[in-house]
C-alpha cells in the first residue's frame, strides 16, 4: 500500500510567495480599481535586451531547418555556452573556472533545491536569518530539518545565523559544528554583501572543518563596490569547499526565460556516507545526466548573446536602470524617516518596520498606498521587523510608490 | 564535516546513453571516415514544425517588447497550455482531465526522476524489466533500491516485471507486495503496447490494494491500433490510482526544446507516513512551487501551436514519416532473418539478438555496418538477447541501414 512521504506536511504555510500572491488576489477582489504597484516579488520587468532577442530568433530558424536542427543537447549544457561562462564570467577577473565544471541549469532555484540530493544521512544545515525560503523548504521536503519549533521560529535541525541590523548583517560563524552553510550574497532579501575579507571568514571556517559552502550569487551584476567579491572564487581556498550558483534571471531578464548554472569545482572532494572519497562534481554531472535533460538550445543561444560586447552592454544598462531605481527607493524612504539598508550592490532594499510586525506592515502598505512589498518574516524569525522592497519595477512605478509613501504621514 | 550521500556509489556503471557515446566515440577516433548511421538514442531528427516555428518567433517577439514581457510565470504552466492540453490531448478522448490536474514542465524525463520524491519511507517499487533506466537509476539515487544483486541481475529491493517474449512482452502482476509500478506504454524500449483490457489488470490491482501506478505515455502519438489507449485515463478506476507523464519531445520534436507534463488527478489521495490522507496533486504542486520555476514562455506558446488545427497536421505528417520508417526496418529486419517485436504503434524495434548478447551484437553492428543500436542488457536484465533500434532517423539513412543490413549475411 501507497504511503507518500511524511515530510511535505512539516512545511509551514503556503511557499511565502503564493501566500502574497493569494492577500494580494484577496484584495484586489474587493478593490477591483485599486491601482497596485508591485514592488514584492523579485521579478524583473524590462524585457529581454535586442542581442539576446537577435539571438532567439536565429536559434528558433535553426530549429525549424532540417540541416540545422537539434535535439538533445548535452545534459551539462552546451560547450559554446559553458566556455563563454567560463571565460566572461570568471576568467574576465582572473578566476579559474573550467568549462566541465559548470553546468548549465533551467534555474538557480532548482539548482538550489536539488544540491541537496547530494547530501549525506544527518547532514546538518545552516543558514542565514532571514533566508530565502528555498533553501530550507527543500531540506524539510527530504526529511533533514525535523519539525518546525514554533519557540525556535525556525526547524529543531537546521542552524540559524541571524542577519541583523546588531551584527551589520554580517553572520557569524556558527556556534555549534555544520556540515553545509547556505550563502546568499548580495544578499536576498536584505540587499546587504559580504567583503572578500568577510567571505574569507567562512572559507576558512569551511576548509579548516570539512564543510561544504553552497553560494549563490544570482545577484552579482548588480555589484558596484570592488571591494565586495562577485564570486566566491575570488576567495582563496572557495575551490576546495565551495559550489557557486549563478543565474541569467536578474542579470540577463531571464525570469520567464530560465537559464542559469552552478560551478562545481573538481576539486571539491569528501568522504561520502560509506567512506569513499567522491567527487561532487561527478555526483553533480551523474545527478544532472540522469534527472535533468538539458536547457532549451534557444535558450543557451540567447544566453550566449549576453557575452558578446553588444549584449554585455544592452544587460549593463538594464542592470543600472534597476539600480537607480534602488537609489531612487533608498533616498525616499530614508526620507520618510524608515532605517534602509541594502540597495547599493543589490536590486533590494530592506527596510526597519516601525512596529516590528512585518505581515501587518504588509497588509497596511498595501491597504494605505497599493504598494506590495514583502514581509520579512516570510524570511525567516530574524527578518521580523523589517520588509523587502525591489527595485524591479519600472521607473515611472518606483517613483510613484515613492511619492505615495512621501505624499501622507506613516 | 560534510559527507555525501553513498547512494550514489550504489549506480552501476555509467548512464546508458554516456556508455554507449563512449563506444562510438572509441570507434570514430579509430574509423574517422566512417559513416555511422545512429539508430541508437531515441532522438528525433525532423525539424520543428512551421506552427510551432512561427509561434515561438512571435513570443521571442513578445518578450522583447516592454509590454509584452513575461517574467516568472506560474510554476505549474500557463493556463493557456493546461487548458489546451486538457481539451486536446483528453476532453477530445473522453476523457476529463482538469487543467489545474495538469502541471508542465520542461521534461517527461524529469517529472518521472522527480516523482518518488513524494515516495514514503520503505516504498516498495516495481518495474518492467526491460526498463527505461531513469525508473530505476533515480530511486537507487534517493537509496530506495538497496544494493545491486548480481545473482538476481537487479537491485535488491526493487521487484522486475520481466517482459519477454514468451509472455508476449505483457507483464504479469507482482507475485510479492508493491507500492508503486512504473509502467511504460507504448513500451521504451521494447515498442510493444499493452490494450486496453490488459491495462485495466493494473489498475484494478492497484485500486484493489492500494498502490501507485506511474504511467508515462510519451509515445502515445505513434498509435494507431484502436485498441490501445493513449492514456491510462480512458481505463476506468484510473483517476484513483495512477499518474500520467507526457512530453513534446517525440510528439513534437521537442527533444531540444524541453517541454512536458505529467497529469496528477484530484482524487489520488493516499496516506502519509504519519498516517495523515494527503492529496498527491497538492503535494506535485508545492514540488513544483518550491523545486521548479516553470518552463520557458517561448516553449509554452510553442507547444501551444500543436493543439491548433495546422499544428496538429503538421505534427502527426512528422509522427507518420517515423512510423513508416518503423515499417520499413522492421520489414527489412524480418526479411534478414531478425525475430521482430514492436514497431506498429511505437518508434521503437526489438529484435532479437542471434546469439544473446547485446552488447556483443551492438560492437558487431557498429564495427561490420556502422550502425548505432541499443543493447538490451542496458535496459534490465530481462532486455538481454534483444536489441533496440529506432525509427528516428530520416527515411534516407533509414533505408540505407536496411540495404546494410541486407547486403552480407550474418
Amino acid at each position: 500500500m501507497f504511503r507518500a512521504t511524511g515530510n511535505y506536511g512539516l512545511l509551514q504555510g503556503n511557499y511565502l510567495f503564493s501566500e502574497i500572491a493569494k492577500r494580494i488576489e484577496a484584495y484586489v477582489a474587493k478593490n477591483p480599481d485599486a491601482d497596485i504597484i508591485r514592488m514584492g516579488i523579485g521579478d524583473v520587468t524590462r524585457p529581454l535586451v535586442p542581442a539576446v532577442v537577435s539571438a532567439m530568433h536565429k536559434a528558433v530558424d535553426e530549429m525549424g531547418a532540417k540541416e540545422t536542427f537539434r535535439g538533445y543537447g548535452p545534459e551539462q549544457g552546451y560547450a559554446f555556452l559553458r566556455e563563454a561562462i567560463a571565460a566572461g564570467d570568471y576568467h574576465a577577473r582572473g578566476v579559474e573556472v573550467a568549462a566541465d565544471e559548470i553546468f548549465v541549469s533551467d534555474g538557480a532555484k532548482c539548482d538550489v533545491g536539488s544540491i541537496q540530493e547530494l547530501f549525506g544521512e544527518n547532514t546538518v544545515v545552516a543558514v542565514t536569518d532571514p533566508v530565502y525560503p528555498v533553501y530550507v523548504d527543500t531540506n524539510v521536503m527530504a526529511g533533514r530539518a525535523g519539525k518546525y519549533d514554533a519557540k525556535k521560529g525556525g526547524y529543531e535541525k537546521i542552524v540559524y545565523l541571524p542577519c541583523t541590523q546588531e551584527n551589520g548583517f554580517v553572520p557569524e560563524l556558527p556556534a555549534t559544528p555544520v556540515d553545509v552553510i547556505y550563502l546568499c550574497y548580495p544578499n536576498n532579501p536584505t540587499g546587504t554583501t559580504l567583503t572578500k575579507a568577510q567571505l574569507k571568514v567562512f572559507v576558512d571556517y569551511a576548509n579548516k572543518n570539512g564543510a561544504l559552502l553552497l553560494y549563490d550569487s544570482a545577484y552579482e551584476v548588480f555589484i558596484s563596490d570592488p571591494d565586495v567579491p562577485h564570486s566566491i572564487f575570488e576567495v582563496e581556498g572557495a575551490k576546495t569547499c565551495a559550489i557557486e550558483f549563478r543565474s541569467f534571471s536578474k542579470t540577463a531578464g531571464f525570469t520567464g526565460t530560465r537559464c542559469a548554472y552552478a560551478v562545481v569545482p573538481k576539486t571539491l572532494e569528501y568522504k561520502d556516507d560509506t567512506g569513499s572519497t567522491v567527487s561532487l562534481n561527478a555526483m553533480w554531472n551523474r545527478r544532472h545526466c540522469t534527472r535533468f535533460n538539458g536547457v532549451p538550445y534557444i535558450t543557451q543561444m540567447g544566453a550566449l548573446a549576453t557575452y558578446s560586447a553588444e549584449g554585455r552592454a544592452q544587460v549593463l544598462e538594464s542592470a543600472n536602470y534597476y539600480m537607480e531605481n534602488a537609489r531612487i527607493i533608498k533616498a525616499g524612504l530614508e526620507q520618510a524617516g524608515y532605517a534602509v539598508f541594502g540597495g547599493e550592490n543589490a536590486p533590494y532594499i530592506w527596510l526597519k518596520v516601525p512596529g516590528g510586525d512585518s505581515w501587518a506592515f504588509f497588509d497596511e502598505l498595501l491597504k494605505t498606498k497599493q504598494i506590495v512589498g514583502t514581509p520579512g518574516a516570510g524570511f525567516g524569525n530574524a527578518g521580523e521587523g523589517y520588509f523587502r522592497m525591489t527595485a524591479f519595477a519600472s521607473r515611472e512605478n518606483t517613483k510613484r510608490a515613492v511619492e505615495r509613501i512621501l505624499t501622507s504621514t506613516r
